[in-house]
């Protein structure tokens, strides 16, 4: 942190602000500028947030971080790329890109299982699909519930591929562990504390969706919350934010995975779907999304979309999904990575 | 809802789409333009979500919808203003401003005595200070919890004032009916939907901060979350939302004030310590806020807020916070209200 | 500015860097943090700038500006409060407020003849008329040119009301120069640099509008390229920035009015016409204006709104602009101003 | 457009409304819903922005535009892609991609010497660099101006690349067509509508940079300005814009890419540089870009980043342009494309 004097602040003031950041266990450094006086406060980062009420005391003109919040996320303190073991032989986070599909929402057995017999033909790697349901509208399907997880466990065992489902409380963690593989947080969440500490405590990889309007740093705290409860396997998300841009649902910011790559050891995926909200979009950015560096997607599917309990305008019918896998497993190549 | 049919769709498209409405239950009316075709549907408004799955039909252009999606929050459904009893006499929605005021978080017995006393001298109407405490970082103060809580309901009894304090999960909703007289739901939770479907089945007046990305269709489709399962003691609190502009920590968002007062009954705050980050700007947008036609208004308020565990920086002083009491009482008056 | 270096920066590397900062004439001063080392470079703020692109250098993790860069006008640079004056005693950024209204275009005779009877009736200071407008449409209506400045110029001769204008380009200023009283840069030439350059070398006050993208840093450097020009009558102007929101056309930034007011010596007023882009906001977004410290306002007037040959939808008529002229003098009694 | 009235609407207002419709010389069409009555505007629709006056109306709840407001620059129009001759026998929008490179600034002989070499060792098609320089401060860098062009120009004759340049006012286009095979119209001009319409009516190629706060309808309404002056050859580049996110200088926005792609016949083109505003993270969303469907690529080289006189942070070295180039054309190949 760097606490920034105001011009003519007194002596006196600089005195008490020095003895303040002592005072929270921090070494002054002063530096003198041309027209102001500059305190450095140097130790362990981490409790450094503390020192931002220094902007209440008089003579402060503003506190200024310079360091990264995070410690268990950074690459600084873990260089290596972290590969995350995601269940039934698929991992997540090296060389080999991972892909999971499926529909926004379980809605019947069906469904799930068309879209399970479409991922295992296409090559996908893992099944997605909603049990619990987060809808703006108090009145919109909100999802199959426990139904739901019996389906997903179904097509799991029929297709062999592991299962990523969100929780969306507390309460249904244990519930939602004995189903599924990998447990998503959905954007809306991303800052429900309570919950990524009770998902640190799992021993399930915990898949983190980008909120509407969070940073990467915030990203990367919520992620800091699910590593320092003791859970290592963590997966970051890019699903779009929340702009002025109406021409997409959301605007899918794919700068974000070589900023997310060069400040984190964990993998990070794209979500297309909800990134751009309509299907036909969805194709380009996911090669984008790979170009970028992804080491995964998450792609919507739905084998009826025209008649979806939600997310229909954005999900890919199976045989446009198939045709989306060719082109992604071409990028991937020009990228040195594969499928 | 209004579907418009792409430029050169055929015949056989319009049909299906035709189809397509009408099994869902609504009836169609079509209407030809210079270039396109349109068909609106028409019956109640609240299943019309579904709807959109429609863009996902072939010769089907976009998908408009024309009514808002909530009906409970809505003043057309109930045309006078409602009036929240917030207990020990304290009420909001009337003539009368309500004010709330106090620490971002409870640190001990001392700290909250002294702005209870403070609150009590300068006029405010209500005590707030969080007991549980949302944080980006794992590693800051995260509150004192139920400690929070008796401590609260102590400067509650001594000085008359009603409490609000936050509920972050479900698991806590009790213990906090017990001390408080308001719960509030902060702004990372404000689409945390099976916390707002809780605290719909509770019978405390519940204060709903807007979310940094929640637009006003959303917001009210969170209050109608709330006001569905039951409880029709719901508050809105405009507290600033994120944008390109830093030198806020958020940007106040005081036009939301008259856009809410127009679409829904509910009472309307605004909270400008969290708008403006800064205790420098608080004053000037707490007259703002009741100029524009708030109900009320929430403020932080610290004894001495460079040592504060939280929010530090845009935390007035009792004696600061007693001047702005003033202000607002002259400010009321000219707006034809009154503290 | 400070640089940070990497962590594990070699020596060599930082010697690189030290001998960049003083090649481009600045003292260095060494700050060794627990991880990193910073680096300070003393000197005129002006000029620093050219420092950021040490972030291309090896070893240096980013560099962080600490001061603003602007300096003319900087409060820091001219305590006083800024009055400008606007011609025919009319002057801007004293105790009294100042209230410009006025068409978005002038249409005819009829109508601006009109609106300044009306302006006169209820107080207003002065007349606003667009000439030159900028339509988002190559098919929308442009202008009248410079017969509209001829009918500015009658009415402002029989009501005595000072005139304000937009200019749009360098070719146009002569012209205008003739006519306005006051000349008004708009939001989408705010950084045209070149237009500013040129209204800098006039003798005219000249009224910036903030871009719907400008942040307060950059609206100020605007303000310095006038300033630097040589022509010290800048009047800033507040009228809504581009965020997520579509409730209103713009969302107005108040916070903006105190931020700017602590950091400038110039008048600051704000247009909630076009802030919120639909005339039954526009009462209460401008008593909130004054609340929050504003020195003037800009609200459009149209006899006939729903007949305007442009921003009907956010014009007030003459009878309704009265009442609101009522309820600003009220709020600017109760913070010490008056019309 | 669609007039939707309120609900309770009377008789007499409907009548109103219609004739106004009417008396713009528009066809009405009424739709009853179950709740509320639509009305229709059918005909051009190029000058149905006038019909948002109707918002002033008593009874009208509000304007809602279905169709798109541009004609020449659609691909209804059109279907066709353009392709664009850019000089010496570089073309853009067919298979082929189109990569500009160069300094952000021409400085000295030497340095746009060595930088044309670079591009013409690597592959490149065509030169970039600013003779006049839009900086955000007045105290910066503002361009060699005419000397900048000469120099460009010998960069042209020798290394046979077409040269691309910023015009920043009217007044120098004459200056700059005498030099320049490409008009770049900057994204802080993209809204000055005055200078779109005199390149309009140039016979050189203009490219148009998205501005920060513009969206896509109207980034594609300020091509038809070209368009309709008469100048047919306009070229599109999605450049970033403003977000809450400060990771990156401006949020790219490679959705825009399909979206543009669908909506217009007209080339597109990605800047990674001022996309994402640092050197490390432009090859990384260069390769997303041409994934994405891009036409071409502008991207900053300049031999000496760290002494650059503008915008080094974001310059590639041309080495690692060199091997960024090698990047695209694995890329180009996975989409069909080529260099």
């Amino acid at each position: 942190m760097i606490i920034s004097m105001k011009k003519g602040a007194t002596q006196e003031q600089m005195n008490q602000v020095r003895e303040i950041i002592e005072g929270f266990g921090y070494r002054v450094h002063e530096s003198k500028g041309s027209e102001r006086v500059l305190y450095g406060a140097i130790g362990d980062e981490r409790g450094k947030e503390r020192l931002t009420c220094l902007e209440a005391q008089p003579g402060v003109e503003k506190v200024i971080p310079i360091l990264a919040p995070y410690k268990l996320a950074s690459r600084e303190t873990k260089p290596d790329s972290t590969v995350v073991d995601l269940g039934l032989g698929v991992t997540i986070g090296g060389r080999k890109l991972t892909i999971m599909a499926g529909p926004c929402a379980v809605e019947n057995e069906e469904q799930i299982m068309e879209v399970g017999a479409a991922l295992k033909e296409s090559g996908a790697h893992m099944l997605r699909g909603g049990a619990f349901k987060p809808r703006t509208s108090p009145y919109a399907f909100q999802g199959l519930k426990s139904d739901g997880l019996v389906l997903l466990a179904k097509a799991r065992e029929k297709y062999g591929l592991p299962v990523i489902t969100e929780v969306m409380d507390i309460a249904s963690i244990e519930l939602i562990l004995e189903y599924a593989d990998c447990l998503q947080v959905g954007a809306r969440n991303i800052q429900n504390f309570q919950l990524l500490k009770e998902v640190g405590k799992t021993n399930k990889p915990v898949l983190l969706k980008r909120g509407m309007s969070t940073n990467i740093e915030e990203f990367l705290m919520s992620a800091e919350y699910v590593l320092s409860g003791g859970n290592s396997r963590v997966i970051l998300c890019e699903r779009g934010i929340r702009t002025f841009e109406t021409a997409t649902r959301n605007t899918l910011d794919l700068s974000a995975v070589p900023v997310l790559k060069e400040r984190t050891h964990l993998p990070v995926i794209v979500d297309p779907s909800h990134g751009t909200g309509h299907a036909r979009y969805v194709e380009r950015m996911a090669y984008a999304a790979v170009a970028a560096g992804a080491d995964g997607l998450m792609i919507e599917v739905h084998p009826r979309p025209e008649q979806a309990l939600s997310d229909g305008p954005q999900s890919l019918r199976p045989q446009e999904f198939k045709a989306v896998m060719e082109g992604i497993r071409r990028i991937a190549n020009a990228v040195d990575r594969e499928i």
